[in-house]
């Protein structure tokens, strides 16, 4: 993929992410309410730090093997001060966990940490 | 199940743990081997400390629904230092990541940490 | 497996799961708190009606392969006033989708509706 | 996604789905067939109603967390004559049970409900 | 767990799996008796040999991380002729994909081939 | 797709994959390493031959559902002398394990087939 075509690729996911889920609460069911409600209180700094269960939330989503969450979590990860090479060592825990079928999304993963870092989201090692 | 029963549990396994362990190694498959070693060399201190990878093992089993490794790295979190509080925090990501299929895990992990708590493997908060 | 076994392996269930429910209550964890009681709201009658709902969870349950799961909806169905042929049915749509890997928690459900009967919980078709 | 492109997307895989399943019974494997045979009759009215069993199709679909098979499913739940609110209230269901992983799946069906409402296919509330 | 009760362990599951598989096929649904029929046909010999067809299945019930179906197809397996080695060799390619959280059925596998050779159904290398 | 987009579908994922595989061993993370020195090894001769365990990577990949792990072991299982009845017939084992979930993998299985096909690298039954 052309690298503009790269650079794309996160921005239309953060606006088609947004758009869609404004349209989701906008049906105004009260259990998806709830549940979207519970899903950012979650991340938010408790027993332990937010920074610590956003890299809890990028392991899990990459063993679920779900490329949206991946890349919603490591930004995340990457704005609340982790550096490359932490996000990679977790994304090792990842891999030996949910083994080489992990491996393509392993694959995105990197690609958008590329993407992160010329944004300087992530900051260098 | 009686209380008694309960403690023969975890013990129960780590026996079978260990002992299965040996016996799969003395398969001598080059493979099966270089897998085990990689797996145990995961969580040692690298980008993140071992501590942190522990927990990141622990939210990838839950999430996955497998209660012998939800039981291994529950007692690797506990000797690591993380308190019941911490732990907790780390199973309601693996909760609200994987939703309510999770919750027979839950019950699991909670029994676990009693028995590690009685064990004072785990330390008070 | 002996028949009085048998029946103590649904009330075995039904004690273990309400105690390690009301342990994780205790924990005080809110966002666990949370999710528990929208997970109770779930399946009350909404757009669609709660015995509808409890369908669902059970075809959900059974495809993720979770048998605690299964035998908690059989029991909510079988009380809402599905017959056994009817959640049958339910049953074989979650095979067809969840293939052969499915079986096993098929044989675990049809022990678990003979239970059930013998309890005249579950109505005759 | 601009508009027309999104009407593309549910025509293109209805013309995709099509073609490949035609191809996939040329094949002439005898099991497939028969596989391809037996999907296709689960579905049918039979202790339980086609209606109902559409959406089951539709839950287990979201939480196995499969694009294609939600589309297919909610074209069928929609024609069936489920309303907007009543397929709302299944994929809450399903992300109950399936957890905040599920959510770009919500996503994508609440896109494919849109362009049904537009086309009519989905009855108003 | 003492020998004795191991060797019942292969056979409790041998018994409990044909008593249920006959109530499931009394149950006189015509899509799961259909089911059953095509799975049982699907491991003949076709394009490619039963033998090799015995093998797929116990790959594909590890990743999906099953011990029932694991022990059906190592019986199978062992039965149409393939040596210890080779099935070890198997696991282990289901182990890489799959990761460690197959480790757990490794260790069921492992044991139940114990049993399998003690039974003389393993032939020795 | 038009003819000429599904045959850049192939290469592009080539493509993209061997320069990805190259940015990932260029993070020079030690387990990241040695979890794909080990993945490659897995496929090699051993107690099995490398072209069995190349169709139970397949089979393995499919019941995952995993298109980029389905189009690399096509590739390699028809490279290794597999006829297309023969990789039709191992896919037909998958779609009796895992279900219809696995149709729509199967779908592109069996285009990236034809593509495999017209370059020659498929031979013909």
């Amino acid at each position: 993929m052309s690298e503009s075509k790269e650079e794309n690729r996160l921005d239309a996911f953060r606006k088609q992410r947004a758009e869609m889920n404004e349209k989701i609460l906008d049906l105004d069911h009260l259990g998806i309410k709830r549940f979207f409600n519970l899903d950012t209180n979650t991340y938010k700094d408790g027993a332990l730090p937010m920074q610590t269960k956003e890299l809890l939330g990028l392991v899990a989503s990459t063993v679920l093997r779900c490329n949206d969450c991946i890349d919603y979590h490591l930004e995340q990860c990457a704005e609340s001060g982790f550096s490359k090479d932490e996000i990679i060592d977790a994304l090792n825990v990842a891999l030996v966990v949910g083994g080489s079928i992990v491996i393509p999304h392993l694959r995105h993963a990197v690609a958008t940490l590329e993407l992160l870092e010329k944004e300087n989201t992530l900051k260098s090692n």
